[in-house]
Order: structure tokens, then sequence, then C-alpha cells
């Protein structure tokens, strides 16, 4: 049995058809009692195939028509199509995933405000968009250390992350044959890769900042271009004039990329080259639509270094080349924190869509604590549903493994469901109109004592059914009115059925139903979320 | 070896003397590198007792005397003493715990905005506060129900919960001898006791709600406030003509309280008896100082319910009876929900404020998605740190078997965990005097690579070593200044340090530090948080 069988009891992946001949995969999730079956986003990929052959290259003949056609001079982004009015195969894609207008989709990238991170060498990919009038989305970090893992362990990780629902991975691999793990990576993954690419440029000069130079990072980038990772996190907006601000903080520059860049500048006392060649880095990266991600290498460690000057001067600077970028139609989305008090949280969206002009934000957590290593995934998990509410495109998983070790599969499974859950309750809050369709099946299934339905509905199937049949594993036990926390007397669920009988019998739903008509078209308008911007569907 | 020295490495447990001979528990962490160690709130109790013989009664003598010297008429509650100006040892002993002056704690008790639940029948309790003004505080759940658990699996629940520092804990027994279990689970907690009343009196009646009076509940009240019950839960809020409300609901009532107290109000078409029989249930607490936990049996069980008519229409009633038990000087919490997304949150923290007078908030959660059974703790903790922040008082936890099954063990533990990050995230972002200095402790611990201390500092330090082990279990490591997520070549925080000597030399932090004066001023303004409401020392 496939993964994705054992993982998801009762369904089946889908593909819908639309436009431009994409196929969109879905996962159907059947329902018992007569109850429609409800399709979900699916990042899960083509399953069962061999890893050593790589997965279909679906964007192949789009790409080979759109490139055969190109003027010379013409830019190639999915951004230089979008202000050229044109939407691209992987828009329509997009579209249907989403359930929003193409045209939409467009005019979001258009203007900056999503991204579409596809390198035209990666033709495994499914598309994906990242912007804020979208599905919240998460990001899982994979990647070999100079101290464990495997190429086999790698790719491993990187089919269980998009398995469990995992939009993007980055491969953060800092160790030897960084190359080659990074190609078996992307010609298995379905979802955009994205990578850091100063840490293989430090490999190449054994490993001491001080000897980086921008040749060898410039030939790196048109090395991973060619491979076809989709975006790079870039620390541009480290300056040398920055790096004293965070001399004084509790927990200094925790970024490795950020650090890497401080003491290269330091050494030189020089401008970051990734800053002063910002230009040259967007003519490679448009060469083959490569997203930038910002980075943020100031971000705070700690509580206590959270919204500081070093963090906040960092984040105009990525506000100033994300305009630049733009001149050159490469996409782009800034990273942000790391550490931040609920208090502080909103302040941080708040100067980056100003500073930004509203590129999409992709953030690390934030972390609402530091007292629990080991349990960071729910510390984060906090401050990620509120900052996706807020409006941040992406979010960055943390492990429970984080600031202790390398995520094992258990770890990595966690990440992503703890950011699963925080990215729905974020799309919920926003207003997405997709979004409360899934809660509300799971609810009447749980209303109606469908078990079965309960467990399929569920983020993790299997973990559901198990937590149940832990009290209660008799299979009667799944049709049953009642469940093992009040046992069948005191069942309130069952208890409400009867209470609802009783009034529709007395008629007193209908009159109370009049009696509250007002109060609760008052109540609805209060319940409209606040910052889903509703789609112009006439553009 | 305790399961107190199990759990906590390195740590001790300290009492502090303070007025009228009150002995305040902490556990003190020690730390290396000539840190001083960190003193933290302790709930664990007093360790190694045989649980035949309960805890010591700490507060007999207080009890003794304060009771000598009544006079007739006098109510003994402590809002009684609050309002007649009187600080109790009570009070005292709260004052050490929270770091915060006793005529503050006073004030707030004699206004109703935070409340002592302390049963005079409860001597072995270790005074606790409940308000907003105050940490914020854990509930977690423990009971049997007619399906599983023993008397002897409850009272090391009970213990379990508060070693990982549940603040107070509700015995929600359903099943046989649910009076000689919560016997023994009051003669072993040093922390407040709540039930839900009407539990017993169902059982007393076969399990038919419709068989229920106001005399089984009445006399089922006083057996329990004679065994030192400290907060009741009563549904007096679930009206008659609010019933048919919830007829349209997805998942209809989901309060077992809630659905009894309907079913009975439908059954007889008559009031609720605990809302007409409300001040005499006031004169009951009054004479043994139990608080009123008035409960929310109308809460929303999914996204598409929250905050409907039903639900607010109950807190509205809410307010009502919280002013009439103030009358009885009876100290008064209220229950919130529930299953809320995000964005709704706020509205049920303004309403109960505006709406049942600054009583403290007491909410389930709440959840923020349903679509993730087996991980509620997790869609939970993110409403309850929003919660929290905005003015909750106390959070009853949700373990990862919510909605499938009753907790074991490790689940209680898994609860309790996300619920203590979830209060110290709210802590942090209303700034409470004392919540930073754990987060700070930790990261600079971190910064500095003294692993062990980071493991002793941590909410589950046998956890965080474990999985640092898992990846680099040499002993070398721990001392190591680098981590298995970077290794030796990369890590940011070795980096870091190079940073700093290097800015010190360069004498460039304290340039920087003069440009940034002003902008850093600014941000520390920027930085207060908003809710705490700073004691007025001179009172």
């Amino acid at each position: 049995m496939s993964e994705f069988a054992t993982a998801y009891p009762n369904s089946r992946k889908v593909y819908v058809d639309g436009p431009q001949g994409v196929q969109v995969p879905m996962r159907e999730i059947s329902l018992s009692g007569g109850e429609a079956s409800l399709r979900v986003y699916d990042t899960s990929g083509p399953q069962g195939l061999d890893v050593r052959q790589g997965l279909p290259k679906v964007r192949e003949p789009w790409l080979t028509q759109r490139l055969a056609r190109r003027t010379a001079g013409d830019s190639i982004t999915q951004m230089a199509y979008a202000r050229r009015g044109e939407i691209t195969p992987e828009m329509d894609f997009i579209a249907l995933r989403e359930g929003l207008p193409a045209e939409f989709i467009r005019d979001e990238v258009a203007r900056g405000r999503a991204i579409i991170p596809s390198n035209i060498n990666h033709t495994e990919l499914e598309p994906m968009i990242i912007g804020r009038h979208f599905l919240v989305k998460i990001n899982a970090n994979i990647g070999n250390s100079a101290v464990s893992s495997s190429i086999e362990q790698e790719v491993q990780k990187l089919q269980w992350a998009t398995l469990w629902g995992a939009d993007t991975v980055m491969d953060l691999s800092t160790g030897k044959n960084i190359h080659e793990t990074r190609e078996w990576i992307i010609r298995n993954s379905p979802v955009p890769i994205g990578t850091v690419p100063i840490y293989q440029a430090l490999e190449k000069v054994g490993g001491r900042p001080e000897d980086l130079t921008w040749e060898i990072y410039r030939d790196t980038l048109v090395e991973q271009c060619e491979q076809g990772v989709d975006y790079f996190t870039v620390h541009a907006g480290v300056l040398l004039r920055y790096v004293p601000m965070t001399a004084r903080r509790v927990t200094g520059i925790v970024s490795r990329g950020g650090s890497i860049m401080a003491k290269w500048c330091l050494a030189h006392h020089q401008e970051n080259f990734t800053y002063t060649h910002f230009r040259e880095i967007c003519e490679i990266m448009r060469a083959y639509d490569v997203s930038f991600s910002l980075g943020d290498g100031l971000r705070p460690g700690s509580i206590a270094d959270a919204n500081d000057e070093a963090q906040f001067a960092e984040l105009r600077t990525q506000g100033e080349l994300t305009k630049i970028a733009w001149e050159y139609d490469v996409q782009v989305m800034n990273e942000g924190p790391g550490h931040v008090p609920m208090h502080l949280i909103k302040e941080n969206m708040e100067n980056q869509l100003e500073w930004c002009h509203e590129a999409p934000f992709y953030t690390l957590g934030p972390l609402t604590t530091d007292i629990a290593p080991g349990y960071d995934h729910i510390t984060s998990a906090i401050g990620a549903a509120m900052i996706g509410w807020y409006g941040t495109a992406m979010l960055c998983y943390v492990t429970p493994k984080e600031h202790l070790g390398l995520p094992n599969r258990d770890d990595v499974k966690a990440g992503v469901i703890a950011y699963k859950i925080a990215a729905h309750a974020a799309d919920l809050a926003k207003g997405h109109p997709r979004a409360r369709e899934w809660d509300d099946a799971l609810s009447r299934a749980r209303f109606d004592f469908r078990w079965e339905d309960q467990f399929n509905l569920a983020l993790d199937p299997v973990t559901a059914r198990a937590y149940h049949d832990e009290t209660l594993p008799a299979e009667g036990a799944k049709v049953a009115h009642f469940c093992s926390m009040c046992g069948p007397k005191f069942c309130s669920m069952e208890l409400t059925q009867q209470v609802r009988d009783y009034a529709r019998d007395k008629g007193l739903a209908d009159q109370a139903a009049q009696q509250a008509g007002m109060e609760e078209k008052a109540l609805e308008f209060r319940k409209r979320p606040e910052i889903y911007v509703p789609v112009d569907q006439g553009r």
C-alpha cells in the first residue's frame, strides 16, 4: 500500500481538468450517511514512482510552447507574463487549486502581491501561489548537515513532508554532496524547492566566510538556477552598518546566512556583496524565473530581541530591494521572524506591508516564548496562526527539535501538522471561501456520530482513529451514539438531538427564529472577517 | 527518586517566608556559568507523602483563628474579607507567589476582578488567584467515567497534572464512586478543585435528567461543599427560552451540563432550577467560600456555531447572575468557549468584560479549527494564548484526546505543557512583571551554549535533553559551541560572538548605539504591552 493510501484511508487522488490542458490534483475524501465527498487541496504529488526516474515533467509542454514563441529580450517570469496580461497555464492550474478566477491570480502576480515560484527548469512542479489573498501556505525545511543524514533520507523527508501538506520545501543542506542531494530532491518534488545558496558557496571556500567572493557566489546561483531551484534566500539586507546594532542583543545574530554575511562584511569592512551586486543577481534569476526570498539575517532569536532596530533596519532594506527586483520582473517574497511575543506580532506585518510594498511575507513561526524547547512547534504555531491571519502568505514550519537537533521523520510530520493547523486557522479567520467547508463537514460528522467520517476528515486520520480506539476499540463503538468521554448516559450530542426533536415538535425553533431574526443579522455582520478582500469577479 | 526530581533535574523546592506565617513554595532552578538561580511559580505541591494520609493542612491555623473571631452573620468568603479591608493569609501567600503587593490582591478580590477559590474545608490548599491582572492560570480536567478509570488513577492524574503546572484541577467524574474519588482528590490536592455538581446529582436519579429536582441538586451542593470543593460549575444561564436558539446549530449543545439542564427545562417546560434557586445556591456557597464558575452550557461546539445568539444570550445571563452572587460576597468567574475562529475571539473577551462586570473569564481553549482531532491541544493552544492575552484569567486545557477518548497520563502532560505555553505567551504579551525573566534566562543560556542550563530551564527538561541527545548523545556535545542543526562550521551563534568581539574592538557598537539612541527609545515605547495595568503601589 502506498504511503498516501496508508495516511489517508477513504481518500483518493483525483485530477480536475482546466484550461490549457492543466490537470489539478485534489484529495477526495469519501463520506458516509449520504454526505457528498469533500475535495481538499493536495500537495502529495504523484505516488508510487521510482525515485531514480523522478516525477513526470508536467510543465514541459507548457514551457516548450511558451519559450518557443519568445521574442528576444522578453523576460519569461510569471510576473512578466502577468504584467503583459497573459494568463499562463501555471495561473490556470492555481485558479482551480484555490477556487479563484485566473484573472485574479494574474493580477495579484502582476502587482507583486503574490508569487508563483516556478523555475523553468523545475518541470516536475505542480504550480502553487504565495500571497495574502490565497490559502496560507507552509514550508518544511529538510537538508543534511555535517553531522548526519543521507541523500535517500532527504528525498524521503521531502515526500513525507509533502504527503502531510508542505506547500514548499527548503533544502538547507550544508554537508557533503549538496549538489547531488539537491538534484534528487528537485527531480522528485511536486512543490517549489527553495535554497540558501550562500551555504553551498561557503562549502566551496572550506567554510571560511571571509574567503567568500562575489564570483563564487554568482557561479553557485547559476548552478542552482540550472538545476531548477524555485526560490533563493538571499540575505542582501544585512548591511555593514546594521551589524553593530546586534552587538547588545541577548542572542545576537541567529540566522546562519545572516551571520555569514555579517562576518564577511566585518572581515573586509565592505558592504555585503549580495547588496552591491543585487542587480546582477536579479538578471540571473530573471533568466530562470527564480523567485527571491529576501532573507531576514538579523531576525530576533529571542523574545528579548524582538522588533528591535537591527531587525527593522533590515526590513526597510528588504523593501528597497523588492522594488529593484520588480524592475526586472523578478518575483519576490520577504522573510520575517523568528521570536516575537504576541503583542509585537502585528507590528511586523504592518511594517512589512508598508515598507515592502505588499510583497508576500514569509515568516519563521514566530515563536511566542523561549521557555519550551522540545515544544517549539507549539510555541511557534501560536505566532504563525496569528501572523497568518494578519496577512502573512507562507509560514516556515518549526519542528519539536528546533534549537535541539535535526528533525527525524516524526518531527517533520509533527511540524507540518502543527503548521497546517496554523495555516488553516488563519484561512478561516481571513474568510477564504474554501476554508470553512472542511470544518463544517467534520463538525457535521461529529454531531451525527459518523466516527469513520470524523477520522477520515481529520488532518491525520490514522492518529485520530488510534486515539479513539485506545479507549473504545470495539468496532461497535464506531457506530455508537456516544463516546468514551461521557459514556452512554451523559452524551451531550445525543441529548441535543432529543432537545432538537422536542423543539421542532413544539414549533419552538420557528418562534425563536423569528424573534432572533434581526439580532442574527447583526451577528452575521460582526462575524465577517476583516482582512479577506473579496475577489472582484468583474475584472 | 521522586517524580519532582525526575521531571526537574537541577531544581529544588524552596519555601519563601511571608507575613502571617505563610510559606510559599517555589521551584528554584540552579544554573551554571555564574548565572543566578531562577525561581519559578510552583504548583507541584508537597512531594513524597502517603496518599492515604493526604497533604499537610497548611490553612488550618489560618482558618481556626479567622473563624474563631467571627461575629455572627459575617460572611467568611475571601471577597467578604477583601471588602472589609482585611488582608487574609491567603492574600499574603498569593502576593509572594505573584510578586505583587498584598493590597493589590485584596483590592482586585474586593472588586470581583479576581477570585481566590478556597473552600474553608480544603485546608490542604496552597492558595492561588485567578484574575486578569495576574499570571494566566490553567486548569486540567480529570475524572473517571462510566467507561474507564479507577480512583488511584485519578489521584495520580491529579499529582501528574500539578507536577507539570496545572493551577486548578476539575474532577469531572461521572461514573461510580464519585464521592470517594473526590475525597481522595481533595485531601491530596495543593490546588483548587472544581466540580460540576449536576453530574453527581444526575447519578443519584439514575441518569435521567427529567428526574432531577432542586432538592437533590441542593443536597449534592452541600455534600460537595462539606468535602472541600473550591469551585462549582453551575449552568444557571441555560434558560428555557434560549434552548430553541440552538436548534439550527451545526453541533447543537455540546456541554454535558448544558444539555442536561436543557433537557430538564424542556421536559418540564419550566425555567432552569439553578436559575430560579440561584440565591439559595449563593447562600450555600457563601457558607463555605465556594466560588462560582458560571457555566457556558450553550458554548459553540464548532467553528460554525461560534459567537451565535444562543451563546451570547447565555453570557448576558451569566453577567446578571454574577452581580447577584456578589451581593452575597460569593466569588465568581465566568466560563467561555469552546470553538471560535481567530477573528471572533476578541469579541468574546470584550462582551464578557462588559456584560459580566470584569469578573474573571475562564475559557475552554478556544479551538481555532475543527479539522484536527488528535491535535486539539494545538488547535486550542492558539486560541487560548490569544484570549489569555486579551484578558482571560484561566484557560481550561484540552488534550490530544479531545473529541476522541479519555486522556491517559501522556495526554494529560501534553495538554498541560501546551497550556503552560499558551499561558506564558499571554503573560509575556500582557507584560506581567515576572514573565520575561524566564525567557531571558533561557535565551542567555542558548547564546552561551550552556546546554545543561537550557535543558534545566525548559518547561519539560527531560524531553529537551532527550531530543538533543538523539542527534548528539556524547557528553562532550553538551559543552560544544555548536549543535547538530548547523554543525561546527556554520553555527550562527558562534559566528555572532566573533562579530560582537569585532564590533567591540572597532568601537562600532558604541557608535551605533549613539546613533540609535532616539530610535530605540521610540521602539521601547511601542513595545509596551497594552493590557497590563501597572499596580498602583501607593494605594
